[in-house]
């Protein structure tokens, strides 16, 4: 940590906040600028307490902060890429590009099966779909519910996909977890701590959406949440944030994709469809993630978008999806992923 | 909902969303204006599927709301100010202004003692300290749980206080009720409809805080979903929203306490100690509050800041907050408030 | 400057970084910390060339600055406040509350006559009206140009009227400095460096609008640019930043108010009309800027806002104007400032 | 446009408002719903007055517009892309690749002349530069003015590449314009219309870079006072938006690429220095651009970023250039563009 004093102040003003720097833990280095002074703090900061509070004394302009708050999902922590593997499918740096798709909510049996054929025709190995949906008003479907979870795991039976579902409340996790693969925790609870920690120990992997307006500093400690609670498997899905434009619902910050890669071992997903919540941008989005070596999709698919009982306006429809697959393999061959 | 079709479409296109509106439910009215041509949807958006999903045609263009997604928080539901009740003191409209203040979390006995006595003695009537604390890294204080939870409880048996907590889990629901007399849901949990359906089933007042990037229309519904669990004791609590601003933690948005004194009958309360994350901000903004009429404040105090476990550079020291309460004073009478 | 080097760097590496800070003018100070070297580089951060270029190699992590960056606006380099003086009223601290009223656009010399006489029946002493318009669409009212200027001059003359109009273009400075009292500089032009230093250069009080995404140090490194052209004369003025939020066209940033109170000398005016971009907000978010101690307001005013020629929906009308004016007597009263 | 009526009119009030709709030029068309009227008011958006304005009366909820508010820059205007042609390069849809590179400013003729032959090596045919740099402060470096645009000609001069550089002031773009051949208009000034227009009146090319949180319909707009003013050659350059994001200088909106592409037929040009302010994603990001389709990169390259004179922190040596020309290949071949 460092600590910026205010200008001239009187040496005996910082020889107290030395002393409190000392008093709480760390070893103070003092050093005289040509303008101000600054207090070096010496200390292992994710140990010792952080010093952003004394910026509570009046000697104090502000304090900086030297070191990564984040360990164990970080590339010090761990040098080879994470691995995530689902029903025996491996997602992660090197592994083949992962697609998953599936309607947004899970409405019926026939809904969801005729998607599930249709995805996985165009190579999709998880199907997606939401059994229990948070919804931004109490009037609007909230989902199926177990009803849900058990179409998924027949249309697992009868395909052979994996599940990702998401879970949304601490007393269904053990519920979910009994049929799905993959545990999605959505972005409205990125900082749901109790329920990320209650799916982190049932031992599955877990897809952990971006917030609205997480930064990446946040999404990662979140991700440290399940690794300090000992599961491993986590996926990283990038979902937009949201900033003052209009024309699209979330702006999907791709970049965060390469720092992502740069930051951490983990797997990177992309959703596109919550990402810009325009069916119409999803295959544009698509390629540009498999250019910048994502490790998946996570995509909304429809059999009747317009008729869809939640965000039918971000899902695709079969055809579209189709086309999405074909046109990804150039793509996905650029960055040199296998098949 | 309106109904925007592209322009130059052909009649019998026109003709096949007039179908599908009349189809999903709605009455369909053409209107061909000199450009574009539009569809009004006459039924109650509330009780009907939204038709944003129709967007997922070519034809569309646009689908444009006409009502508000928000029921029995609205003044059309009630039209008189709801008065929340706490320990026989009211809060709302018309009520005396409303001092919430306390300690960020619970650090001891001596801590919360101190401080309770400082707060009353400056007109607080209502405690607050975080007993479970919902923070960023998993490395950071999370605070002393059930321990604290008595802590506050010795409090307010001695000095007479109401008791505020935050409640992080669905699991600790009932414990927290059991010792708090308000039960606040946090800025990270706006949207963790669980545990803000389990907080109404308790009865308790609830204090909810507006989402780190949350809407008013999704604060407003969020509050929604304790009011259709069938507690009507809300209190909206500003608290800041994320902006690129970097002189502040967050930025306090006072426009939406007038906002939400026209769009609804629910008592409005102020945080200026997470709203702007700067204990130096926090008196000023504490008379703009009351300068728009909130009914009451949350404020964060502490004996000695610059050792706070948590949060320190926003907490005020008890001289600072004695200097609030005095400053204070002029605004609320300007606002016409009973002393 | 603080260079962060990157954690388990080797001696040499941390040698030619050394190196490299002093060639670069600074005098480098190694502290050699538990986890992560860091570079103390002394030297003045404003005559000196930024080091943030080191983040360039990879031996560094960040870099930190410890100085602000602006001079001539800080309170080091002036401590007592400045007052601005037009056409014999005083703004700044300690003066009396200062309202500027007016139409958003001047459209006839009737519309501006009306308004004239109505806002200075209600104590304005400062009468805004603009003349040229920076309008989002070419194809949108773009002001009248001088003949509106000659309307305001014709209203001064009038009413005794001071004028604020806003200058758009280098080519018009001359112009409208020949016939204004204060120059507004837009949001939309908050860093057109060109603009501002030629107005500055004319020696009018030049009112500087916070731009629609500026922190709040660049906003006062803007103001340095007209205060080392050699005009000491400068309001800023707060009116919104964009956010998210859709119930408020921008949204007001009050906490700016606390925070330039803190950080400069110069005065500091609150424009609600911009601000919150509805009308029916105006007079609250006034409460709010006159609790906060702000040194003036700017209102748009229109005799008829239903029908103004640019942004009626954020324009009050003369009897609303007048509900404004008496409304805030007791918060100008109440922060001290004289009548 | 459409009025959207409060709930609970009674009729004599709805007919006032219908009347005002007919004054105002408009035919209104009444349609009653189950719980609010609303009025369609037919008449072309473009050609009459917005009705925002109509929510100064108390009877009007709110006002929603039906139609697009750009014409010349939009598909309608102009089915076929536009195809901008700089020193006998074609830049636009199916057009070859372009690649713009240079140093963020000239500072000497050496830099120049050796970034212009390194980056023509890799294949650029454009060089940038600044001349005349915008800056936060008025104490950093503001460009070496003319003698920097004449080693911009020197360079066109010996290597043969076409020339793009920033005009920063009214009074400049004459000069500027006798030496470039494309005219870039800054984030600063995207809104800057007096620039806008002088620089459009050139005749030459205008790059014309998004505001820092201007939305995309007021970009297309700020392009249309381009080519209303008579000069249909304008490239859209994407180079991020604010956000709460600290990771990256800008939050890169590549969804704005595929945007462009539905909504205009302007060339789109991306630029991922600014857009992240990160040297170590500008690979990444090209080529995300590359599979989107945008028609051309704009990369700050330097013969040694970590002493440059403005934003080395995002600047390209010439090795990492070359490795980002050499990979974009795959990217560019899979969009199915022209070698």
């Amino acid at each position: 940590m460092i600590v910026v004093l205010r200008p001239n102040l009187p040496p005996e003003e910082i020889d107290k906040v030395v002393a409190e720097v000392a008093k709480l833990g760390y070893e103070p280095r003092t050093i005289r600028g040509e303008v101000q002074t600054v207090i070096a703090c010496i200390g292992d900061e994710q140990t010792h307490r952080p010093l952003e509070t004394l910026v509570a004394w009046p000697q104090v302009e502000t304090v900086l902060r030297v070191q990564k708050r984040y360990k164990l999902v970080s590339k010090e922590a761990r040098k080879e890429p994470t691995v995530v593997t689902v029903n025996g499918q491996k997602i992660g740096a090197g592994q083949p590009f992962c697609l998953m798709a599936g309607p947004c909510s899970v409405e019926s049996e026939e809904q969801l099966m005729t998607t599930a054929r249709a995805v996985k025709a165009q190579g999709a190995t998880i199907l997606r779909g939401g059994a229990f949906k948070p919804r931004t008003s109490p009037y609007e479907f909230q989902g199926l519910g177990e009803a849900g979870l058990k179409m998924l795991a027949a249309a697992r039976a009868e395909f052979g996909l994996a599940i990702i579902t998401e879970v949304l409340a601490e007393k269904d996790v053990d519920l979910v977890a009994s049929y799905a693969d993959v545990l999605q925790i959505g972005a409205r609870n990125a900082q749901n701590f109790a329920l990320i920690t209650a799916a982190a120990k049932t031992g599955k992997p877990i897809l952990l959406k971006r917030g609205l307006s997480m930064r990446i500093e946040e999404w990662l400690l979140a991700a440290e949440y399940v690794l300090s609670n000992g599961n491993p498997n986590v996926l990283l899905c990038e979902r937009g944030i949201r900033t003052f434009e209009t024309y699209t619902r979330n702006t999907l910050d791709l970049a965060a994709v390469a720092i992502l890669k740069q930051e951490t071992h983990l797997p990177v997903i992309v959703d596109p469809s919550q990402g810009c919540g325009r069916a119409d941008l999803v295959i544009e989005m698509c390629k540009a993630a498999a250019a910048l070596n994502a490790d998946g999709l996570l995509v909304e698919v429809h059999p009747n978008p317009a008729e869809a009982w939640s965000d039918g306006q971000q899902q695709v429809d079969f055809e579209r999806f189709a086309q999405l697959s074909q046109s990804l393999k150039p793509f996905v061959a650029a960055v040199g992923r296998p098949a």
